[in-house]
C-alpha cells in the first residue's frame, strides 16, 4: 500500500505529526482548556430552533460575509471592553481562531516573509505560520514566563518580522501581558502584531484587553474565542477586531462561504445566551486561584494564571506523573517547557478528583 | 483612516478583488449553482433535533477527525458508485469543498511548487492555489470546453506541475471528461491528481465517476460537496475520496477542530436523508436537458452540460444580457469566457420566469 512517504509531500512537512492532544474518553478530561458547564436545557433548545429556523434554506450559501453574526460579536466585545467602540467592519470571524490566525498568515505572510512569537506560547502558531510557507522565529519568553518589554522589542527591532504573535493571557502559561508590553512592541513593529486573547475573559481584572490600543494602532489585530470562556468549543468560532483595512485584507485570502448558514445561526444564539454561557467565569477564576494556592501549597512551582489553566512543576519525568493522573482517570496536557504539566480548570468536583489523583501520584513518582 | 494600501499586504496580493458573486436579494437567484429545492418540513426538524442531541456537549471540542461523519461519507459514495468500495480512512472531509482543496495546496504545493488546470475552469482553483503560494499554470481547454487527452498529457509532461485539477463536470461550462482523459493525465502526472467532482451527481448515466480509478492511482484525489445535488450549501460540507496516506498527509495541515460537533451532526443527518435530498436531481437533469434543447432553438451557441447548469452565449456585450436579466428579477452568473454566460438550473417556475426574461433581454438587446 502506498505510504505518506510515497507521496510528493512538500519537503517542510515530511517527519512531522498531526497536531492535537490525545482524543481519550476519561471521567477528567481537563487537557484541552474546555469550559466544564454545558448549556442549559433551555439553551439547548434555543440552539435547535435557531437551527430550524435557518435549516428550511439550507439549499442556499449562506451570507458569505456574516455581518449579522459580526455585529453581534462587535456587540459582545463594547460590552467586554468599555471603549472599545467596535463595529462589524471592524470583525471578522471563521471557523475558530485557528482559522483566523491562518486568513493572517495568509494575508500577512507566506514564502519570504517571517513570523516571530515568544515560547512557550500556543503551539498552533509555529504551525499555522509553517504550514503557510512563512519563516517562523522564536524569541522566547522571560523565566518566569513573562515578556520584558525591552527585550521584546530587541528582538522584533532585530529579526523585523511581518507577523509579531503575543498571546495573552498566554497558553500554556496563563501568563498575562500589561498592555505597556504590547504597546512597546507596536511601537516599532513593522508589520502586523497579532494579540491572541483566546482567553481573555479570563484575566484578573487588573489586566486590560488589548482591545483598548486598536484606535492608536491599526497594524494590531486581537484575536479571541468562543471556544473557552464562551463554553462553545463544539461550534468553532474565533473572531477578531482590526482596522476595517485588516477585514479588508482577510476578503482577499478567505474561503467564499467559509462560515456555514448553521454555524452563524448557533453563534448568534449562543451570543444572545452570552449571560448564562459567561456564567461559570467568575466560579472559574476562583476555583483557579484555589489550585494554584492548592498546588504551591504542595510545595510545586505554579506559574500565575490569567486563565482558565495552571502550568506547575516541575518534574524530571513529567511523562511518569502524566500517565500516573491518567491511570486514575484524569487527562491533563503534556506541553510547553518540558519539566511542566498543564492541567484545565474545571468544576469543584473535577478539580478534587485532580488534586486526589495528583496527591497519589506525586507519592507515586517520589 | 488606514487603507488596505497602507497596511504590509503580501505583494501578490494587491490590487486584488474578494471572490465572490454578488448576493442580492432577487425574485430569481441562478447564479451560483444551488439546488433549488429546500429541505422538507420532516426535515427540518431532523436537523434541529441533531443540533439539540449535540448543544447539551457543545462546551466540548468535537472529535478532531470526524470519524462517523467519514464513514457516513464513504458508505455515500460507495451506493453512488458501485464497486468504490471506500472506507472511513480513505474519505477526509472540511468545511466546503474549498477548504478540501485548501488543505491539498498546503499539503503538496506551496511556494517552489506548481499546479495546473485546464481554463475555463472553477475559478476558485488558480485563487486558493495563488492564496496557497503555489505558482498556477492554465493550460486550457480545447475550443469546445472538452480536453483532448493528448494535449493534456502534453502539458502535464511539458510543466511536470505538483499539482494536476481536472474539474468533472466541469464548471463553468458543464463538460464532464471521458474516463480516458483523466487516466491519461494519471499516468503521466509526476504529482497529484485532483478530480473536482463537485457536479458528479448530474452527470448523464453514460459518464463514469473518477471514484472507480482510485484503486488503480494512489495520486488521485476525488474531491466531492454536499453544497450541489445534495442541497445543503449552507451547511458547507465538502469532502474528497483518496488513498489513506493522503489524507495522512493532510492532517499534516488541517486546522485541529476545523469541522464543528454541530457541522459533523447536521451532515450526517442530510446524509441520513440523502434520498430526500437527492431526489430533485432527476427532476433538474431533465430541465437541464429542456434549457439546452430550448436556448439552442432560440439559436443561441450552449456547451454541452453534465452539470445543473448551462454556459451559453454567445454575446458580444454579455454584461447587456446580464443587466436586462436582472432588471427582470433574474439573477445569473457572469463567468467564464468573455462571450457566454452560465445559469443555474431552477424549479420549472424558475425556468419560465428566466426563459421569459431572456427572451425580452435577447429582443432589447437586438
Amino acid at each position: 500500500m502506498t505510504s505518506l512517504d510515497d507521496l510528493p509531500l512538500r519537503d517542510d512537512l515530511r517527519g512531522r505529526e498531526p497536531y492535537g492532544a490525545p482524543q481519550l474518553d476519561v471521567p477528567y478530561a481537563l487537557n484541552t482548556n474546555e469550559n466544564p458547564y454545558p448549556p442549559s436545557e433551555r439553551l439547548v433548545k434555543a440552539l435547535g430552533e435557531a437551527v430550524m429556523d435557518v435549516a428550511g434554506t439550507l439549499n442556499r450559501y449562506p451570507d458569505r460575509d456574516a455581518v449579522a453574526l459580526r455585529e453581534d460579536l462587535a456587540a459582545f466585545l463594547n460590552g467586554d471592553t468599555p471603549g472599545a467602540d467596535l463595529t462589524s467592519a471592524r470583525v471578522w470571524a471563521a471557523n475558530g481562531s485557528n482559522e483566523v490566525l491562518q486568513q493572517i498568515l495568509l494575508a500577512f505572510g507566506g514564502a519570504g516573509h517571517a513570523a516571530l512569537g515568544f515560547e512557550p506560547s500556543y503551539s498552533m502558531h509555529p504551525i499555522i505560520t509553517g504550514v503557510s510557507g512563512t519563516r517562523w522565529i522564536d524569541a522566547h519568553r522571560d523565566e518566569d514566563f513573562g515578556l520584558d518589554p525591552g527585550r521584546a522589542v530587541a528582538a522584533v527591532e532585530e529579526h523585523r518580522p511581518d507577523i509579531v504573535f503575543l498571546t495573552s493571557p498566554n497558553n500554556p502559561t496563563g501568563t498575562a501581558l500589561p498592555l505597556e508590553a504590547i504597546e512597546a512592541v507596536l511601537r516599532v513593529a513593522p508589520g502586523m502584531v497579532v494579540v491572541d486573547e483566546a482567553y481573555a475573559e479570563f484575566r484578573r481584572t487588573e489586566t486590560p484587553s488589548a482591545l483598548t490600543l486598536l484606535d492608536a494602532h491599526p497594524r494590531l489585530i486581537v484575536t479571541r474565542t468562543m471556544s473557552k470562556a464562551f463554553a462553545m468549543a463544539g461550534t468553532r468560532l474565533g473572531y477578531l477586531a482590526a482596522a476595517p483595512a485588516v477585514v479588508d485584507a482577510l476578503l482577499l485570502v478567505r474561503l467564499p462561504y467559509h462560515l456555514s448558514a448553521v454555524t452563524q445561526a448557533v453563534a448568534r444564539t449562543a451570543l444572545a445566551h452570552g449571560e448564562e454561557l459567561l456564567g461559570g467565569v467568575e466560579a472559574l477564576r476562583r476555583e483557579r486561584d484555589d489550585l494554584v494556592a492548592w498546588l504551591r501549597a504542595e510545595g510545586l512551582r505554579v506559574a500565575d494564571s490569567d486563565a482558565n489553566f495552571v502550568l506547575f512543576g516541575t518534574f524530571d519525568d513529567r511523562r511518569k506523573v502524566w500517565e500516573a493522573l491518567l491511570d486514575r482517570g484524569v487527562l491533563i496536557r503534556e506541553v510547553g517547557p518540558p519539566a511542566w504539566l498543564r492541567v484545565s480548570v474545571g468544576t469543584p468536583e473535577e478539580m478534587a478528583a485532580f488534586r486526589a489523583a495528583l496527591t497519589e501520584a506525586l507519592k507515586e513518582s517520589l
